[in-house]
């Protein structure tokens, strides 16, 4: 049983040990957002099943997942559950980890290429640049939706870059937090709508711009928001942060 | 030319992109931390440039990377440019392509998994922890050594976990700094050294024990220190944080 992360999508950024899981598997559990690309890697014989969860309408619920993993792991076929990006970075694979050891069935877990890193080489560049950017802040669309805003913005400090992951819905809470901390000018916005993919699209823009930026690039999720505050633009004309 | 993240070390964990592009080179400049089995993948004829840098000790100035970088890409061959993990994170790409800039010569990055995921994943579990563990930050000891404490540990709120990159060097300010902000109950740090590699050193521990720990593990760099503070975690008996 293994853990595979496939990286962000497309078929070569998986692995060479993801990869070699995948040639061996008897059944891979494989999520929404996985190209049909990196299925090919896998026997044609091999069992495919499709647990991908569109945003409102699960289509299997997590407790299906984790069950089916145990039962069919438990016949002693070679099982890939496959999810994008790293499985340790908002993959949610908790409950199916604490099934698999409730079941006392042995896994283990192949990191990947998260999507923070897939879409920064996509705009040709890095995530962190000495000097100017030497802190990196992976968060979540969900956790900048927070309605107490202090709480994750007070994390965006002069040398961090933020990465929020699915950040589209969250873009109007985002570029609200980033105004009324006084951030406009001192925090650059970069998205990445589908890194890696044939049909990629980026967009460059600062709070204020946010929402016309995603409108008019056509821009959805999956996309990564950088938000970036370089070490040296210093805070202006801002009220006290939290 | 491509700018091609090795993973963490080991040869499986490099991806399926970058071990195409080491296959095809000519030309591999490598840093210090890679395993000699990565070099395997590339053609035996393909030429091994060592410009790795052990601290204190530079072998090849960041300058003369560059210089050779565009020299010898500039001259038609394929040249990859071998960096530990992901190329984006703590790799100090930036002057490089730079210099590839300045000369017009054309490369692109490809993204690897980064040694914070392959540490994560060696312990059996995952960097994010919905509703634990919602953000991740990654610091790096250099960062974690900074006199002025507040300012990083300002980032390591209820719900974080940080990855301090290269900590063991940054150990007794990290620990004092902990403790200073009255983290000891909240906070629980654990350590892995060459993560995925045959001689990879685990370890579990709190601020208080962190520098003793250390020492009787045998750890040192290269290795991730995590420090975590779960959501479900309230601070007491502290001063206020900055």
């Amino acid at each position: 049983m293994a853990l595979v992360g496939a990286g962000p999508g497309c078929k070569d950024l998986i692995t060479l040990r993801g990869a070699q899981r995948l040639q061996e598997a008897d059944v891979i559990f494989f999520d929404r957002l996985i190209d049909p690309e990196v299925l090919d890697l896998a026997p044609a014989n091999a069992k495919r099943i499709y647990v991908g969860k569109a945003p409102g309408c699960h289509h299997w619920p997590q407790e299906k997942i984790s069950q089916a993993l145990v039962a069919i792991a438990g016949q002693g076929q070679r099982v890939v559950r496959l999810k994008c990006g790293d499985p340790g970075v908002f993959a949610r694979g908790a409950e199916e980890i604490d099934a698999l050891d409730a079941a006392d069935i042995p896994y283990e877990i192949i990191p990947g290429v998260t999507a923070a890193s897939a879409a920064s080489a996509a705009l040709g560049g890095f995530l962190t640049e000495r000097g100017t950017c030497d802190t990196l802040v992976l968060a979540t669309g969900q956790t900048a939706k927070d309605a107490d805003n202090a709480n994750w913005i007070a994390q965006l400090q002069p040398g961090t870059r933020m990465a929020i992951y699915m950040g589209v819905g969250a873009a109007a809470n985002t570029a609200k937090a980033l105004i009324e901390a006084g951030l406009e000018k001192q925090v650059s916005i970069d998205i990445v709508s589908r890194a890696q993919q044939s049909d990629q699209v980026t967009a460059k823009c600062r709070a204020s711009t946010l929402l016309e930026t995603i409108e008019t690039s056509g821009i959805s999720n999956p996309a990564i928001m950088f938000l970036t505050w370089p070490q040296s633009a210093t805070k202006v004309n801002s009220p006290q942060r939290g």
